[in-house]
Parts: structure tokens; sequence; C-alpha cells
């Protein structure tokens, strides 16, 4: 595989597809605002096309990581959409994290065309694409898995075979179902420090190698802390990823479904575009 | 320091006294039941004394190890209990995690008698007890904290001073909290795998190292999954902390709230002896 589509510029896919130029494959991309990446087309010197079907004609494989899943349904399925012009026989990696369900569409949907599809999404956030040091969790064909190894590798360097269709996204569904815990218990533990008056900042430092320890403590905690509200991994992201999750799970996962509460309320009241640090502000107003 | 007293021979006194007494101290121990640490007293030589008072009496600190706040209580302000045996001067240390209201009665009550009260709660399980490596997070005057360090060092490995009387017990209440939201999390993405049908061992190796990563998944994960119900640390105990941390929050923690009444739950229906990790039962009996 050399000659690679890529759909999806933003945060992280542009750390992604800068990756895959440094290991010597061939990209065009597809954005739906091309103002957005001059500075990137400029740099890395690939060629962009003007629709996702336009992006998938002549190419091996074509990936795609964009936003919400009504945008994975719209590059995949829509009229100048990548089914329409992805050749016979190519690969189509979902690197977005996105409903499970909508990567068995897109499978069935690649089926008569003879296309490989494979759902791959990604943690690891901005750094780990940027430093090519991303996790892959991957469903699909095995056999189609490890024919798309040399891609991933330009990207990540946890890369997991999951299972059949929708594995990865099942993973990664599961992945923000412990963060969303983890994320609630570092801001329950900083809101009752307020409370009764510790400093905060001794308290994590004492409790963060032991049982409390977490990536989200200590990647997560300081912020809160400081009143840093920056974006690492966006809040109204993490909603869309918690509902779907919820959607998936036959039974109750309550204390997701209180983290989602909690959340979607934060976002009504304008901290989508903040990073999930700001959870904490949840206990701060009452 | 020279002379200890040590009230509380559980799993986790025993491992503490142990490495006391290796490290050169003197200690008398007093358990409600002397049958049940026959053993520990012929392996270690210790004196063992018949009240709290006894084996408080001559002693330069006395160290309290023991289950509930109710034994707390009982063990300093009981008729034979600790506060009627103790020397003017002493120090009086008490490691149980147990209410921040009663260390600062036993501060109180401490005073007119000149005794040095800290409270000293620690983390890091019966592995850490044995092993000398505990975090312990220390309230109470300074001086008094800088004066018992060499005890605290021959227990454990992280000593922090948090601040005055009851500092300790609230940054371990902390440590119970952020623990809660973790292992409920680890608990809900490892039912949702479950439920997805995905192979959840993979699933945790894939995703425990990135975003979600957390002691409690790398601790209590796998044996959720291989049904390993052994007690690391009891379920009964964890529900007695969380409903002492609930207590003591002025506002509402609603994601500690639910970890605590599913876990009561559990209790009730026998699960209290189990380790935390049988949280997972919540998720299975739907």
């Amino acid at each position: 595989m050399k000659k690679i589509g890529f759909i999806g510029i933003g945060i992280m896919g542009r750390g992604m597809a800068a990756n895959l130029v440094k290991a010597g494959f061939e990209l065009t991309v597809y954005t739906r605002r091309k103002e957005k990446i001059e500075d990137f087309l400029r740099q890395t010197g690939v060629q962009w096309a003007e629709s996702p079907a336009k992006c998938a004609m002549g190419q091996e494989a074509v990936i795609t990581m964009v936003g919400y899943p009504k945008d994975v349904e719209d590059v995949y399925f829509g009229e100048n959409g990548i089914l329409s012009g992805a050749e016979q026989g190519a690969f189509l990696i979902d690197m977005t994290t996105t409903d499970p369900r909508l990567s068995l569409r897109i499978a069935e949907a690649g089926r008569e065309k003879n296309l490989h599809v494979l759902d791959a999404p990604v943690s690891g956030g901005d750094t780990g694409a940027r430093e090519g040091t991303l996790s892959i969790m991957v469903g699909g064909n095995e056999t189609d898995f490890a024919a798309s190894l040399p891609l991933f590798r330009a990207m990540g360097k946890t890369i997991v075979y999951e299972g059949g269709h929708g594995a990865g996204q099942h993973t990664k569904m599961a992945n923000q179902i412990a963060i969303a815990g983890a994320l609630a218990g570092v801001c329950e533990a900083v809101a009752y420090g307020e409370r009764v008056g510790l400093d905060t900042a001794k308290m994590l430092e004492s409790i963060e190698n032991g049982a409390a320890g977490s990536f989200q403590m200590r990647a997560n905690g300081p912020k809160m802390i400081n009143g840093d509200d920056a974006p690492g991994f966006f809040l109204k992201h993490f909603v869309k990823d918690m509902r779907i999750a919820l959607e998936q799970s036959a039974d109750p996962l309550p204390i997701l479904e209180q983290v989602l509460k909690m959340n979607e309320a934060l976002e009504k009241e304008g901290f989508g575009d903040c990073g999930t640090q700001a959870m904490i502000h949840s206990y701060r107003k009452s």
C-alpha cells in the first residue's frame, strides 16, 4: 500500500496524516474547509481533493478521522461519499470514535465492492497523534488487519486486533467508560479536598502513586486545581462517546449515566469546547 | 522513641507491627482475641497486654490500627482505654482509616494529658504493610509529625504531612473517593465488554496503558475477568470509608453516592468479606 486518501485533518488527523507522509505514503486529503489546512498542505505538499469520493478515487486505502457519527455517515454514504468513489478491493479504515453499528453498516456496504473495511479508533490524544504513539484498536477481518499494519505502525505504537467488525469501536467505548469513572473520581476527590480545606495539590501528590492513582488523576488533577480548562480532549466529544456507549449497552451503566448527565449539563452551559477536566465545575457551583 | 504499644494485629497491623520490631522498636501489643495472634507473638517475641490501657502504660507511643470508628472509640475512650493508661507526654497515633471528627476528639481529649495526637491513615494494602512501603497521610502538629518520622519510616515509604488534626483522615477519604470512581469505571468497562462480546482480557490489555489506565484497572480488572473475589481490601471496609466521606462532604458527591449504594447492596447480599473487585457482581446479575 502506498497511495492513501485521508479525510479529516483536525486536531488528531493532522498529526496522523503528517506521520503517514513522513513514513513515505502518498497522501491525498479532504476536509470540509480547505482554507483551514492551507498551512498543512504547504508544509507537507500533499494533494487536496474536492470531495470524499474524489479523495477515495485511485487510492489503495482511505482513512477517515472526522468528528461525529453524522460526519462518518456523510463521508461514506453521502452523495459524493467514499463508497461512490472507492476502487474495487480498496481498504476503508474509519479511525473516528463512532457508533459500532456504523462500522457494521460500512462493512456491509463495502462487501459488494470487495472493499476491506476496518474500524480502528485510537486513544492517546493530540500528543499521541503528533508523536505517532497512539493506541489503535482494530475490528474487522484479521487478514485485512495484517495487511494494514504498515499504515497503523506509522501512526501508533500499541496496535491490537480486537475481533470482528465493530470490535475496535467497542473497545474504544470500554476505554471511554473507564475514563468516565476515573475522571469523576478525581473530580470528587478534588471537590472533597476543597470542601474540607485540604491543600489539594499536596493531597494529590500523596495519593497519585497508590491505589487511587490513574492517568486521569495525573493528567487532569493538577489542571482542575490550577483552573486550566484548555482542551486536550473536548468535553463535547466525550459527551458524544458516552452517549454511544450507553446506547450500545443492553443493561444499565449507572456511573456512566451519571457522568454523562453532568457533562451534558456542562455542555449546555458552554463548557463543550473545554477539556474534560472542566467536569470539576459541576462540583464548584453548588 | 523506643517503647511502643500497638493495638490491632489484623491483616494490616500484623505487617506494620512486624516491621517496627524489625526496625528495633520494643513492642507491646493488644488485640481483642489473643488466640488469633499466638503465631505472631511466637514469631516476634513481643509482649501481649490485657487491655488497651495496659498496652499504653509505660509506652512512649501508642499506635492503633483497628477496624471501624466504633473500635477506635472503644480503644481510646473505653473503660480500659488508651486515654486512661497513656503516660504524660506520650504520642498517640491512630492509623485506622476513620472519621476525621474522631481524630479531633482524640486530640482534644489528649490535650489535658499533654499527649501528642496524630491521625495517620495509610494506603497500600496488606502488601504495602508487609513490605513497609505504605503511603502514610499524617494530620496533627508538625513538630509531632517530625518526632514520629522514625516510626513512620519503619512502616511506609511515602510519608506526607497533610495539615492539622484530621487532615490525614481527610486525605485518606479523598483517596477512597478517587478509588470509588476508578473502580466503578473498570467495572463498567468490563461489564460493557462482556455484554457486547469482546475478549475482555485483550480489551483491558489494549487500554490499560492509555488514558483509561489506573491502579484499579491493573490490580482489579483481571480479577474481575477471572472471577477472583479474594480480598485485598474488604468490600465492607470500603463501604465504611465511603459512608464517612459522604458524611463529611458538605455538598453532594453523586458518583460516590452511587458507588456506595451499589456496594451496600452487595454487602447485604454477602459480598462484604470479598475484595472490592466484587463490585463487578452488581453488573452481572441484571
